[in-house]
C-alpha cells in the first residue's frame, strides 16, 4: 500500500499547481478594495478543504474577512486532538514596480515559487491540507483528531479571531496546536521558533498650518511639521540603539544565560545579515548578538512616513502635515495596549508648541514563548530530524503570531511552530516567495509529526 | 473720449470671463503628464495677445514649455522700453481633496475667484494684457514700448528663461522692467516689494536595505532609513531656529537698521501669521521680526517627506530607503549652487554608515534686492497712490523670483515688482484665488504706471 510519504511524493506536481491557484487570488485584508478577493480566497479554500476530505467545513462570519472553519474528529477520543491555524489572507503588494513577476502570477524560477503570500502564509497553510489528503486519500483516516482555523484577517491584527476562539472554546478543545508561518534557518538547518515577538503598532500625525503654505511666503516663521516629526521621530532611540519611551523595558522578562548559550548556537550574525538584506553594515543594541536583537529584544520601527509634496520635480510648500505608522515588536511580558500606550504618551510631550499632535492605535498582539519540554515540541524536533536528517535548533523569531497567546491563554493548547519558510524569502515585501523543496518536505514533515504525536501522547 | 481707466472700468466682467477660459487650462510645468495643457495655455495666452493688439507674437521653443513672446513698439525710440515678465504655469493642486471647487473650474465666490493660478501666475500676468487693450483699444497706443515675455517654466526653477534672455539680449534691450508675481500686504495696504528671497532645491534619499523588509524578522538588527532620515533632518536647524549647514550664513548681507526700521512699519507680527495659517505658535529665529524671518533671513524647508508603507492600515516593514524634499530660501549674496553643495556636503557627513546617501539638485534661484531711488520705482509708488489713495509701503517678501536677477544682471533693467496678490490667496496651495477688485485696481495700476513712467523718463 502507498503510505502518505510516498503518496505526497508522488503528487507533487499537482500540489504545486493547485497553490497556484489558490495563490491568485489577491486576498489583501488591508485594503478594502480586495474585500471581495478575501471572501473569494475564502471559499476557494473551504472547497478544497472537502475535496481533501475535510468535514464540517464552514466559512464563519466575523464582521470583517471570514474564518474558515473544518474538522476530522475520527481519531477517536483516546487520541489527541490538534488546533491548524494558518492565514489565507495576505500582506499588500506595493512598491509594485520591483517585483520581478505579477505578485498575483505565481511564477517558478528555479526552485522558488514567486507570489505574495508563497510563504506567508497560503504556501505553509497549503502543506496541512496536503499532509491530511496523504492519510485520507492512503489509509484514509487521520492519527489524530485535527480542527482546523484558517483566518483572514492575521495582515491586519486578528482583529475577530479572539472573540470566536472564546465563543467556541468547548468545540475548538485541543490538547495542542500547530501553527506554520515561520522559518527555519536554512535549507538544511531545520529549527524550531520557540518564542515570538508582539506588537503594537500606531499612527500618529502632526499638523501645523491648516493647509500647505508657500514655503516662501511663510518659511522662517512657520515651524515645518515635516521637520517636526523628524525631530520627534530621532528621539526614539538613544545613540546605542536603546528605544527611549520611558518604562519600555520595565517588564522585559531578561534572557537565561541557557537561552543566550542556546541563541549562540543559531548561524546567523552580522555577515549573514548583510548578504541576506544588502545593508551596508547592522545597527542596534551592541550588548545583544544579532539573533537575540531580532528574536529576544523589542523594538520600535517606523513602517512609512510622509509629508507634503512626494510627485515627480519641486513643489515650494510648507505641508500642513505630516504623519508615520510607528510599530514596536514586543518581547514577554510586555503588554502591547500598555506600550501603545506609553509611546503615545511620549510623543505627545515630545511634540512642540507650534504643531497639534494625534495618534491612533492600528493593532497589536501579544509576545509568547512556549516550554521546550512538552511531548509535541519534543515530537516536533522528532519530525524534523526524521525528514531532514538534522536535529533541529530551538530559536526565537523576531515577527508576531498573536494567536500563539491567544491559544495559550485561551484554549491551553501549546501550540508548536512548524515553520518552513526561509530567511531570504521576503515576506511582506516584493518579490515574495517559497522555497519549494521546503514545500514538498514540509508535508513530509507534517505527515511524521501527526504520527509522532499520536505515538508519543 | 473714453480713456483707458475708463475702458477698464467698463470692461471689467468680460475681463473676468477671459481669464477663467485662462484658468481652465491645467498647466502644471512640473508633471509630465500635463505637457500638452502647457502648450495650450501658451497657444491661448499668444493666440489672447493678438486679439488685444500686441504685435510679433510668437511661442519661442526651449526644449521645455515655450516661452509666448509678443512687443509694441510704437511709443517712440526716445520713449521708455520696459520688459513685462510673467508665467502662464502653475503649481500641482494635490492635495485635491482639501479643494472646496475644482482647481480648474474656476469659481466666484463673494469677491474671489477660486483657481489654480488665479493670483500665481495667471491672474496678474492678464492684468497687463488688459491694461495693454484699454490703451490700444481707445488712444489706440501705449505710453510707452513693451517686450512681453511670459514663461512657462517659473514653477520647475525656470530652467531655459535664462539662456533665452542671454541670446536674445539685444531683442530684449529695455530701460525697465515690471513683474507682477507678488502680494500688496492687504486690500488696502498697497506695498511694493524691493527684496526676494533666492531658492537652492535638493532631494535626498538614504537607501538601508535593497528592499523593504519584513520588520519582525529583521527589527533591531537593522537600522530603519525612514529613522535615519529623520536623525539627520533633525540636524539642519538648531534649538534657536538657525540652520546648521556648515557656512549657510557666510554670505548674508546683514540687515541695515534703515531696513530693519522700514520693515517694522509692516502691519504684520504673530497674531496676523496665526489667523492667516492656522498654526497654534509662531516659530523661527527669536531675535528677527516675523516679517524679517519671512524676508530677510534664510530658511530651510522640508517640502516633502516619504518613506514605506503610507496607504490604510498597518504594514510592518522597514523600508528601504526614505527620501526628503528640501528647499533652502536665500538672501543677498547668498548662492544658489554654492547653499545646495554645503546641504548635500553636510547631509552625506550626517549619514550614517548603516546606510547610503545620494542627493540631487533640482533648481536654484539668485536672491534680489532692488534700489529704491530709481525712475521706475518711483513711478511705481505714484502709480499706487494714484489708484489706492495711499503711499505704498516698501517690503521684502519671502518667495523666489529667479528672473528678478537675470533682469538685473543680463538685461541692466531694474525690475520694479507690481504685485496685486494678497497674503491669504492660498499660492502653492489648495483653494488659490484672486481677490477682484485687486484685479481691477491692479488693470488700473498699470495704465497709471505706464504713462506717470513715460512722464518721469
Amino acid at each position: 500500500m502507498t503510505t502518505p510519504r510516498e503518496y505526497a511524493r508522488e503528487h507533487r506536481t499537482r500540489f504545486v499547481e493547485e497553490l497556484k491557484t489558490f495563490l491568485r487570488i489577491p486576498s489583501i485584508s488591508t485594503l478594502s478594495e480586495h474585500a471581495a478577493d478575501v471572501r473569494r480566497a475564502a471559499e476557494w479554500l473551504a472547497e478544497h478543504m472537502r475535496l481533501v476530505g475535510i468535514q464540517h467545513v464552514e466559512l464563519v462570519e466575523t464582521g470583517g474577512h471570514p474564518i474558515v472553519y473544518g474538522e476530522w474528529l475520527g481519531a477517536g477520543p483516546e487520541a489527541p486532538t490538534v488546533v491548524v491555524y494558518g492565514h489565507y489572507d495576505v500582506q499588500p503588494v506595493d512598491p509594485l514596480d520591483e517585483w520581478k513577476t505579477p505578485p498575483f502570477e505565481p511564477t517558478i524560477i528555479g526552485e522558488n515559487i514567486y507570489a505574495r503570500g508563497a510563504t506567508d502564509d497560503k504556501g505553509q497553510l497549503f502543506i496541512h491540507l496536503k499532509a491530511a489528503e496523504a492519510y485520507l486519500k492512503t489509509s484514509g483516516r487521520l492519527p489524530v483528531n485535527i480542527k482546523y482555523i484558517f483566518e483572514g484577517e492575521e495582515e491586519v491584527g486578528s482583529v475577530h479571531l479572539d472573540t470566536f476562539i472564546a465563543e467556541n472554546r468547548e468545540r475548538l478543545a485541543a490538547s495542542s496546536a500547530i501553527i506554520s508561518d515561520t522559518h527555519i534557518l536554512g535549507p538544511d538547518t531545520p529549527s524550531i521558533v520557540y518564542g515570538l515577538r508582539g506588537l503594537a503598532y500606531i499612527e500618529v500625525t502632526v499638523q501645523g498650518p491648516r493647509n500647505d503654505l508657500h514655503s516662501g511666503l511663510y518659511g522662517g516663521a512657520v515651524d515645518n511639521p515635516a521637520l517636526v516629526l523628524a525631530r520627534m521621530l530621532a528621539q526614539l532611540h538613544d545613540e546605542h540603539g536603546r528605544v527611549t519611551i520611558p518604562g519600555f523595558y520595565d517588564a522585559v522578562r531578561p534572557l537565561t544565560p541557557e537561552e543566550r548559550e542556546n541563541l549562540a548556537r543559531v548561524p546567523y550574525g552580522e555577515e549573514e545579515l548583510k548578504a541576506e538584506t544588502g545593508v551596508p553594515a547592522a545597527w542596534g543594541e551592541a550588548e545583544y548578538s544579532i539573533v537575540e536583537r531580532i528574536g529576544a529584544r523589542p523594538t520600535l520601527d517606523v513602517n512609512g512616513m510622509w509629508a507634503g509634496f512626494t510627485g515627480e520635480g519641486a513643489k515650494t510648500i510648507i505641508p500642513a502635515r505630516a504623519s508615520a505608522k510607528i510599530s514596536m515588536r514586543l518581547v514577554p511580558d510586555q503588554d502591547p495596549d500598555d506600550i501603545a500606550q506609553r509611546a503615545v504618551a511620549y510623543l505627545q510631550d515630545l511634540a512642540p508648541p507650534t504643531v497639534t499632535f494625534s495618534a491612533k492605535t492600528l493593532h497589536g498582539g501579544k509576545p509568547a514563548l512556549i516550554p521546550l519540554d512538552s511531548v509535541p515540541m519534543q515530537a516536533a524536533a522528532a519530525a524534523f530530524e526524521t525528514v531532514w536528517g538534522k536535529r533541529p535548533i530551538f530559536t526565537r523569531e523576531g515577527g508576531s503570531i498573536p494567536v500563539v497567546a491567544t491559544f495559550m491563554d485561551v484554549l491551553g493548547a501549546p501550540p508548536v511552530m512548524l515553520g518552513f519558510g526561509l530567511g531570504d524569502d521576503n515576506l511582506h515585501a516584493p518579490n515574495e516567495k517559497f522555497y519549494l523543496p521546503n514545500f514538498y518536505r514540509g508535508i513530509e514533515t507534517v505527515v511524521e509529526y501527526l504520527r509522532l504525536l499520536a505515538e508519543m501522547s
